[in-house]
């Protein structure tokens, strides 16, 4: 019996968006939310406490990352990823492909700047229907990820939200290939939930919505995984080369999916993205822009984005922003930051993360306030 | 009228050890004790409030640096270094003449590993009586360094303690003209007194015995300095190759400085060092040496070092030390340090660094019981 939980406690009359709770059995998840990158259990910068205290609800840690680095034993001796890494909120994992066939085809980014013609080092030995067979970057070790093997490693981790095993297609693809593509996920997803279904262990699992940019194979995933037991939806893969497709996208989407479960848009959360998505009806983002951003000294202010070692950074001696009440607001000033910066001190990437997160943990109740006044 | 003042609780009768109490503008620093060094008014990898919380009562600061990146107006505008890096408790500024040696003639180290004799490149322009003209490695601009225009960044900076502006010579050197040098810096530590004298802003000024190896100069440099009006003084320069050469030097130097003022030992803090040094009565001592520790996966504790990298850590999933009760300690296990610094997240410079202080701060407190008891 899970303690897996949605509730809908309100739907905008402006827009599809929604405010909802998820309830885990390591506390709630208030929606629509940012989920946070932790590749390797941990944000960059940033320890877990200091996460926990800024009221970040929910974060993403990768697999794959997890796998070769501790590796699942490690994770499992230790009492599952919580205990690990000291984190008391609830954790979302990724089922390992998402890299494995970042490996082996390339990011969409780089098809798109077309470096993905060439196939990166070679690290991916075979894809078949087992699974895909890899050799691990740090230790040479093979790997075989397969829809089984990393639901069983979802389990040693423990996370609240798991994610079946699933093939992200090149972007570059025709149609005939997109769909054996698509069947391929969807008996992998398939095979991932029997897996979870064994043992269930309190975590819920969301099934990832595939089909590329192409509508129609997108509409026959929905019906595919909807008609499935799972306990959210995920939207991955390609959406389109430009915001505009990819909010025509998913605006098709949201309406083919169960209304009443929660969904998450995957690797998408930047700044403009959540104010056209948040209206479609996403529950939960993630994304690694705003702790990136703040490592590339980009803060972000509700009156935009401060490139804080500009020049006229130099001697503002107020914080980045007065209204703030991060740690880094309410102790150090813009001027500060800027030096910090200027001297290539590691300080200055925990301070500009820690404001960054939490401007979006604020900027996500903002968005919440609105939904609930009917505003959005 | 200056609020520094420098009492002394207890001599042990064991030793030249003792206990004592340093009240500054920005609070009292307990005597004997560590001191931090934070270059650019940071340590690396810690804010200033972690390290306040942590109870680091003194912290080194480098003139040098903070000319060149923010530059001292930055921070006379700020309102002093205090405000400008939000830092409560005392700081410690030298007189940037450190560093701009060590650019001339390379640093001991370099020497003793026989790269000192080529110059390094070529910043440095000119040695004279006036002082010291060097290039901005930064912005190319052109910088002079004298006893007052070291005494004057000093002033803008705001420091509880500062240092005159001296001449760091090579460590090889002969007789004749580790003379002239000694006597050269005997003047410029004069004209730097003077100067500081004019305004003493609440700061107190620390002279630096130097001389070298030669216990004759080092002799003539306590002498030449007792009789002028310093607050304390410190000891700088080379001491020896060794250890026993450096302890022994220290032995005899302790001897010749007035007992009632607080002396600081410069640029030493290791372990090894603090159990040999403490006993002659030395009261403080800066060394960036935990710090630094810390980046490398070493950790302190009162059962030896540990280096954290090591398989044997892998699965070790209890603090480091669990009689610790610093922040990493509390929140974090052995096993995951194990793993953030395998997969090199700055997180783990940041958990190991707070450690180390911690473990620093604890140990001088142990030192200090000692003392009080007569132990040591």
């Amino acid at each position: 019996m899970s303690s897996f939980r949605f509730e809908i406690l309100h739907q905008s009359k402006k827009s599809q968006a929604r405010v909802g709770r998820i309830h885990t059995p390591h506390g709630v998840i208030d929606t629509p939310n940012f989920v946070a990158v932790g590749t390797n259990g941990t944000l960059k910068g940033l320890d877990n406490q200091m996460v926990d205290s800024i009221g970040l609800q929910l974060m993403f840690c990768n697999t794959y990352h997890l796998l070769l680095q501790p590796g699942v034993e490690v994770v499992r001796q230790a009492g599952g990823l919580h205990r690990f890494i000291g984190r008391q909120l609830p954790i979302i994992t990724d089922s390992g492909g998402f890299q494995v066939f970042s490996l082996a085809y390339g990011s969409v980014a780089d098809e798109l700047k077309s470096r993905g013609t060439k196939k990166r080092d070679g690290h991916v030995l075979k894809i078949q229907e087992e699974g895909v067979l890899f050799r691990s970057y740090r230790d040479g070790q093979l790997i075989l990820l397969t829809p089984e093997t990393s639901i069983q490693a979802q389990k040693a981790l423990g996370a609240d939200i798991i994610i079946p095993f699933d093939e992200l297609p090149p972007y570059h693809i025709d149609k005939e290939k997109l769909k054996s593509s698509l069947d391929r996920t969807h008996r992998w997803e398939k095979r991932s939930l029997d897996e979870h279904l064994q043992n269930p262990m309190e975590q819920a699992i969301y099934a990832v919505v595939h089909g590329g940019v192409d509508p129609e194979l997108r509409r026959e995933s929905c019906r595919f995984l909807s008609a499935l037991p799972f306990d959210g939806y995920a939207i991955g893969g390609s959406l389109g080369k430009t915001k505009p497709e990819m909010v025509g996208m998913l605006r098709e989407l949201m309406g083919q999916l169960p209304p009443e479960k929660p969904n998450h848009l995957l690797g998408i959360g930047d700044l403009e993205s959540l104010e056209h998505c948040i209206p479609l009806g996403i529950d939960t983002f993630d994304s690694s822009y705003p702790t990136r951003a703040a490592r590339h000294a980009l803060l972000l202010t509700q009156q935009g984005n401060v490139k804080v070692e500009k020049r006229e950074c130099q001697q503002q001696f107020s914080p980045i922003d007065p209204d703030c009440s991060c740690w880094t607001c309410r102790h150090f000033s813009v001027a500060y930051l800027h030096h910090l910066f200027k001297a290539q001190e590691l300080t200055a990437y925990t301070l500009a993360t820690i404001h960054n997160l939490h401007f979006m943990v604020e900027r996500m109740r903002r968005y919440r306030e609105a939904i609930l006044a009917d505003v959005i």
